[in-house]
Formats: C-alpha cells, structure tokens, sequence
C-alpha cells in the first residue's frame, strides 16, 4: 500500500462528492446475459457492479470489496464479472443502498448503520455504543438468530445481507484538550457520526457532522476540538497525529464494526445454486480476512505511533459508565418508536449479556493476565 | 444437536479406536474421474475423502467439516464431492495427517499440535500457552506472514494447510481441589495433553494421556484429579459438572486454538483455477463460522451451568505468571534443536508482542470497562 495522506485525502474527496450519474441509464445495463447451459453447470455469464460506500480504494475495507470480487470471479470461473465502484464513482457513497434496491447495481458494500434513516434496526447490525465486540457479533449474526433477523429487515428493501467484515474495537478518537470527567465534553465539538454523536450530544457535546476529506482542515483550524476515525492505521495516514494532542482510549462508540454486503434480492435469487453459494462463502471468507488485516494493520501502525510519541490516554471508567446510561436512553428512544428496532436490540442485546457473561471467565481474563509481555 | 452424554462418550470411544483399515487399499479409490471439459469450466469430477481427527459427528469442530464439504459440493456444482470420515472411521484420528501425506484421503481435519512429533513448528499454528487468542492468531496467519510459513511447513509432507475454525479461549479445566497456588499443583495428576502438560511437569503436577472417552470414568474414580477438555459447551456435554468440585478460568494452556484443513498438495494442485479458490475460500467461511458457533454455544451452556450451581474459580495471577515462566523454558527447548519452530516461534511471538500491546488499547478497555451488564 503505496498511500500517503495527500492522496488518501484525495480518494476520501472523491468518495464523497455526488457525481452526476443518472440511475435509470445506469439500470439498462449489466445484467446477465443469456447464455447457453453446458451440463450441469450453467455457463451463463453476469456482469456486475459493486457500489461501496467506502472512498475509492480505501486501504482494507476497499480493497475487502475488491477481494469479495476476486473470489467470486474465480470461485464461478469467470461467470460473474463483479467492477468494484468506490463511494461517488458511480452513485454517492451514501445512496449505494437505493442503487442496488433499484438494480442500477448488483451488489453494494458498507456498514448498515449508513440506512438507520431508513429503517432503525439497521444499526444493530453494524455497531452499537458499548455493545458487542467484533467475535461476539460473528457470533450472534451466525449463531445467535441475528442474520435471520437481517435478512428479514432487508427483505422489505428487496436486499439479501452479509456479514463482510469487521473493524475490530476502534479508538475513541483525536482530541486538544484533556478529557478527565463528563465536564470536559461540555461543549466539545466533536466530529462523531451515528449513535455515538446521539450520545455526546446527551453529554452536553456538539457533534459536527465533517466528510472524511473535511476532517483533518477542521480539527486543524480549530472547527472541530476532536474527532473519531477508525484506529492507528487509518488514522495515522490520516495524519491526525500532527495537529492533535491527545490520542483517547477506547472506542467505547463503536466496539467492534461490522461491514457489509447486500445483494439485490432478485438478481439473486435467480441465479443458480452453486453462483448463491459462492456469493455467501465469499463474504464469510473476506469478514476473517478484514478484521485479521485490521489487526495487523493497526498493531503495527501503532508501533509507529507510539515511536512519534503520540499521547494515548484512556477515558476513565466513571464516564464511560456515564456515557453508557446515555447510550441506554439514545437506544430506548429507537426501539419505542420502531417495532422492528425493539425486536432486534431485544436478540442483540439478550445475547449480548450472555456473551458478556461468558467474556469474563474467557477473553477478559486472557487480556488480563495471560497478555502481559 | 440431540446428543446426551452417553451417545457422545460412545462417539468419543470410536474416535480413539484403531479400525482394522488397509490404506493401501484406499489408495486405489476416490480419486478423479477423468471427464471432459466443456466451455471454460471444467465438469471433472471429484470424489474426495476427507479423514478428521474429530470423534463422528462432534459438536461444532465435527460439524465444520461437514459445513466444509457441505459449502464446496455446493460452490462447485456438484464436482467435488467430499465424505466426511471421523477419527476411527477409515484411519484412527491421529493418522489423519499421513492418509492425507500418502493420498489415502484428499483432504483433512484437525489441529496442527497433533503432528508436533513429526514436525515440532507445527504446533504453533495451533495453540502456544500464554500466546495468542483467535483474533490475534488469525490475524498473524492473514495478515502477519504465519500463513506463508505454515505452507511452507507443510510443503515438505506434500501438503496444503489452511485455517479452518478456532475454539477461543478455553477454560482451564475441572478440579476436585482447590487450586490456590503453585503448590496444588504439585503431584496432581491431571488429563492435559501437549505443551500444557510439560509446563505443568514442570510445575510438579503429573500430565497424564487420557483419550476422550475415559476422562470421566478417570475422573468419577480418582485416576486423575483434574482434566481440561474445551469449554462450558462441550465440557457440560461430558458431565464434569457431575464429579468435579471446581471449574477453573482462564485456559492459559490454549489461549485460542485454531483448527485446520489440510489438503494433498498433488490434489490440490491438479485443480482447475476455480476449484482452488473454492477449497480455499470454503476454509476461511468455515473459520469465522466455527469461532462464531463456538462463542454461542458456550454462552449458552454457561448459563445452564451457572444454573446448576457450578463452582467456577480464577487462577491467581501469581500462579499464571509462574505458569508463563515454564512455558518460556518449554518454548526454548522446542526451538533450541528445531531451526525452523525456531524461525516460525520468532515470527509467532514478535506478532504476539505487537498485538498485545494493541489490544492493551482496544480489547482489554473494552472487556473491562465497556462490557460491564
């Protein structure tokens, strides 16, 4: 990965700026063409696009797309072409969901807290303010009931869902000033979008809502005091490091992030046993590979960091409890409003305090006594 | 999954016994049928053996290896089909390695330490005491190099390792005495295979070799003390809640042990481009399954088993660091006369390094501040 931040910053533009594409010239095009059947295996081609929400060729979760497409082109022998498009290549990054509900494409990639506005059980699926972590939502999404639960919100949108990646726990975030108690994110304006700008705001904070090519300039010229990001690697390629002070532990607003692909239900369920299958096993194989390349990614990165002499601080527990009573009320006011939000935040959050449960006499302990070099 | 203890203890005893199989005789079976090619896609057909190390039908490790085979006969239309023997079946369960080597079966099931005897590198892409737990051992095979070095491991018995589940953290075993410090582990006779067991020699306890269907019957009747299996799932399923008096956290002795398939390589390079991709990428689906269904099903049983009254007890950090002392001298001596587990443990343990001081930002905060109920 041959990035620096000037054409990161570029990319993160581009993935957010709307180009002037007209959907329905679009939905003419790429869809399988009729060929003849060979034996058992059809040998009918598809042409598709994937619509991302991620900035063109964004370092992991890019290029988590451009192997999900990888696979499938060899897993099928060729028989789906998928061309991957980063956020406002081909439609915007956030209109990726109504591209491939329409057919103008085939398949989309993003996190499904991005269409809370559509529907508000969506956000349980991605990530939730000291909910679950990236192992425990695997767990849930694939044993626990909540894919059923996704492929039935989704199904009303025409979309089929899949579980595509992860980001592991992120970091709290970049910050000017000092952040001992609930009295310093008075006033704070923080660049934190979703759920987590709910609960600052309860806090007495002021989200600010800032495009990823926007942030660094904001925080900068003191437009923003602080902002989230993801974790050491995107964040120091961001270049956060430079302009801000304090570097806060740990991302108590999204503990572990899960990415995502959705297919248009129709195109899939037309295709052929073997091409469904290896649509689903492609996505269980790239959310391994993403959260293990976050891992990786992220441990080194902060070896970097931490040889700048970047300040890492760590939220004290008195706000973090503070933070999660608010969190607590941010997510009553979704589900009173919103039957389906309540179904689901009722699975997640039941099987969450199992898994909780569990974590205590098994990776809590690991991470405490058995991780120390 | 309606299995009792005492159709699981039966399964188990199957799984430990050598089946009179001549392997020279399946040599001459279950290899490719040479049809021909139509198109791009090659409709050759396969009929494949896979030999697991797993008693039939085990609880979520057997079941993977059916969700293997399962996901390739689908992806691939039919071409590969794979029948799934457990251990005892065609080979006993620790043969499974050379059936594979000699072409016996196509394809297997197991976890590397198995074949430390032959190859003592082997066992780190499996499980090392006080190393890394699943996310970070994934992340070293993906995304750190350990893939590469494991390949090129097994490259020399003609084979093709891929990762294939892991089990998370487990639990440190069944007592029927209180485990306070170092010293209560002197003498103590406890069912604990592998590199755990050295360090516990080491520690003056007595390892002893128990296959699966006889750690109850030792344990009701004082052969041993104490015996480790895997976690609240399947360790319920054993009954050890019935006749051991404490059940002890963490696992320090397999932080996290991965499972794997292992492939002949002459097969495997025989394959068509896109049969390649399947095998492949129907491993890194079963991985992220299996650590996914082994994290539900254990949340599950540990509420049953909390339920029940069951004495769950922490080893005291004291104890662990000693514990972690031993295992440093039991890694020596391995990578002392073994240039490669020598090559492959540095690689292992500079991975370690990097990612626990990550997770000392993000995972640990997270389990400790973050996941309180």
């Amino acid at each position: 990965m041959k990035l620096n931040r000037k054409t990161f910053l570029k990319g993160l533009a581009i993935g957010t700026i709307s180009l002037p594409v007209a959907l329905r010239a679009l939905m003419s095009t790429g869809h399988a063409q009729d060929n003849s059947d060979s034996g058992t295996i059809s040998s009918k081609k598809y042409n598709w696009k994937m619509v991302t929400t991620w900035p063109p060729n964004f370092p992991i979760l890019g290029e988590a797309c451009q192997l999900y497409a990888d696979l499938v082109n060899q897993m099928s022998g060729g028989r789906i072409e998928i061309r991957v498009y980063g956020g406002g290549e081909l439609v915007p990054a956030l209109e990726a969901f109504d591209a491939v509900r329409s057919g103008a494409a085939e398949i989309g990639s993003g996190a499904s807290y991005y269409w809370a506005g559509k529907a508000p059980a969506a956000q349980f699926f991605a990530s939730v303010p000291f909910g679950m972590n990236a192992q425990q939502l695997n767990a849930w999404i694939y044993g626990g009931g909540g894919l059923k639960l996704w492929e039935e919100l989704y199904r009303d949108f025409g979309l089929v869902p899949m579980a595509g990646g992860n980001t592991g726990v992120q970091m709290g975030g970049w910050f000017n000033r000092e952040i001992n108690s609930l009295d310093d994110l008075k006033g704070l304006k923080m660049r934190i979008p979703g759920l987590g700008g709910k609960v600052l705001e309860k806090a007495g904070g002021a989200p600010v809502l800032l495009a990823g090519g926007e942030i660094y300039t904001g925080l900068e010229r003191g437009v923003i005091d602080a902002t989230e990001w993801l974790g050491p690697f995107h964040d120091s390629m961001m270049g956060f490091q430079d302009i801000a002070k304090y570097y806060y532990t740990p991302g108590w607003h999204e503990p572990g992030t899960a990415l995502e692909f959705f297919l248009n239900k129709g195109q899939y369920d037309r295709l052929p046993a073997d091409l469904k299958a290896i649509t689903r096993s492609a996505a269980g194989h790239v959310n391994v590979w993403c959260l293990s390349m976050m891992e990786a990614k992220n441990a080194e990165a902060l070896v970097r960091l931490r040889e700048k002499g970047t300040d890492i601080r760590a939220f004290s527990k008195e706000m973090l409890e503070q933070l999660r009573l608010y969190t607590e009320e941010v997510i009553s006011e979704i589900t009173e409003k919103d039957p389906f939000a309540k179904k689901v935040y009722e699975s997640y959050d039941a099987f969450r305090k199992k898994a909780s449960d569990y974590a205590d006499i098994t990776e809590r302990p690991f991470y405490e006594s058995i991780q120390i070099i």
